[in-house]
């Protein structure tokens, strides 16, 4: 028989959690009493983030599968975590789901959900189960940071370098494939990378930690609902603005479409499209005082760090051309409310 | 307009949050970035859980005012936090809702949440907002115990006397009254101790707090989803039974169908089936080994503390009548998956 004990037994079973893969002395009660209780390091702060995955605004059923759901469903919340220079440790998970998926759909969900957990050396420490029309997941990731040495949003400069990490647009150019190809593409198209960035996303942990710990970054932030938009919101917490060079942009080679009859222009203008407004690359977004960019590498652990731009005085963010035009880089990537 | 960011600029501004009532050095970084940071007090475990609240499977946006949505979110999952003995502090929120419901409906929303994040001490440091058809709100709660002081579930031990806080069955009988009367029943019933038990529930947080400071509960939990499948968990993470005396139930007065020409046997029957079964009265169950039973106060802050039954060994509960028969209590409360 299905019930909620049941239904958090067989999770708790799949995901490492308490009793799971990594035991540690740090988690004095984890998953199936009325709470968790953690004991956290001395020295260290907590760092906590709530992210939702929810089936029609996220993902769709009929396309993505469900180990992939479960394994996005953490790896987008961890993202949060690798923004913040943070640790992931633990987290939580709200699940609502309707109960024609409570069996093998959940089964492969909580495979997915429990590869990332293992990836990302979490723990799931609490959950809440019940039932809905639709797959409604929320999570509240939590991590562990050096007092002192946790990055935010708000501390970029005018004159500050402007960099991001990885490639642009893949993520985009995923999920535009996987609309096109339906599910037989991922099959078909094992090796794709877009595909992969767009299904199975890798959460920048280490240059997060690294950037923390060398207290290079005076501002970070992933990149979830695309450049534009995210740029924007950095540029916000920090009351300055943002110049952007066009063509230092790192647009992810899959970006690009395929079809080799279009012009080059048409082909650029698509993957800039992209790169700009594609959400879900989950690539970090990070500004460093002049007199230290030449510290920064150009790749850190086989990821590229691009310097793509500056913080300048005033506000909004503006995009530069190679042609030396300016034209403002108006926020166009995902908003679920402004779309309506 | 309405984004996304607006709608959480609404809800920090209405709800305490870091720059609200309550300022303190704890909160390093409020809500409105990738993440908060908290810096745990030392000697202090920090505890957490994770509960939905969401429209048409544990509320109905006809019937229940959106202050009461907002109130009752939160206090149901402090609810176990004063199950653990933990005094509540942050807790960051996860709201999807339609379009439709982004003005005045979040505006009271808000606002019934903010009186529940007052009375209960705590600030908002935390949030994520997407769209979906119907309301959905998951609610992570963080609290704090000192080491060695937090209740649980699974300490109860053969021998010890159960105990009940306040009286069980009004919240029952106030969604009855709701789903009766409608709407129109709150203005009709402003002083119904019925409707207010299951509009704005009154998680026992200060008998959790002496319960743990005491060191006098082997275990405890708060009655969610009915005292007969609550009780079942808390048996089961024992690995215990229990017997209760159906005549010790205290019973809310009204939990009793009004109608007086019905027989008392029919009275006794419904105002029994909502106490044992009803869910959302959100009293505490505690267990305490005999020998310390004397030092249990008959109320404690205006609060009735009752003696119900007695841990048995085995597993199980059994109800036992005013004339000695016993027969199993089958856990009837709710599930969301038991009732498909």
């Amino acid at each position: 028989m299905r019930n909620e004990a049941s239904i958090i037994a067989r999770l708790s079973g799949i995901i490492p959690s308490r009793t799971g893969v990594r035991p540690s002395g740090d988690v004095l009660l984890g998953i199936g009493d009325d709470a968790a209780v953690i004991r956290p390091r001395p020295g260290f702060a907590t760092v906590l983030s709530t992210d939702a995955f929810v089936e029609d605004a996220h993902f769709l059923a009929r396309l993505h599968p469900p180990d992939a759901v479960g394994y996005k469903a953490l790896a987008r919340a961890v993202s949060d975590l690798a923004a913040m220079g943070a640790a992931p440790r633990y987290f939580l998970l709200t699940l609502a789901l309707p109960g024609e998926k409570a069996g093998a759909w959940l089964e492969l969900f909580a495979r997915g959900m429990a590869r990332a957990t293992r990836r990302f050396g979490m723990r799931l420490i609490g959950g809440d189960v019940s039932r809905h029309d639709r797959v409604f997941a929320a999570l509240t990731v939590i991590g562990e940071a050096r007092r002192g040495r946790v990055l935010t949003r708000s501390g970029a400069r005018p004159g500050d370098a402007l960099y991001v990490t990885g490639r642009l647009g893949a993520a985009q150019a995923g999920l535009e494939l996987l609309l096109r190809e339906g599910p037989r593409g991922i099959a078909r198209r094992a090796d794709s990378y877009s595909l992969k960035r767009h299904l199975y996303p890798d959460p920048r942990l280490a240059i997060g930690a690294w950037l923390a710990a060398s207290k290079l970054a005076t501002a970070a932030m992933d990149i979830s609902d695309g450049l534009s938009t995210d740029l924007g919101r950095l540029c916000a917490a920090s009351r300055a603005g943002a110049m952007v060079h066009a063509s230092a942009l790192p647009v992810a080679r899959d970006a690009r479409p395929g079809a080799r009859r279009e012009p080059a222009e048409y082909e650029d203008g698509v993957a800039l499209r992209r790169a700009l407004h594609g959400g879900e690359d989950y690539e970090l977004l990070f500004t460093v005082p002049r007199r230290l960019a030449s510290r920064v590498p150009p790749r850190f652990r086989g990821v590229s760090l691009t310097h793509i731009g500056e913080i300048i005085s005033g506000r909004g963010v503006v995009l530069l051309d190679a042609a030396g035009r300016s034209r403002p880089l108006r926020p166009l990537g995902w908003d679920h409310f402004a779309r309506q």
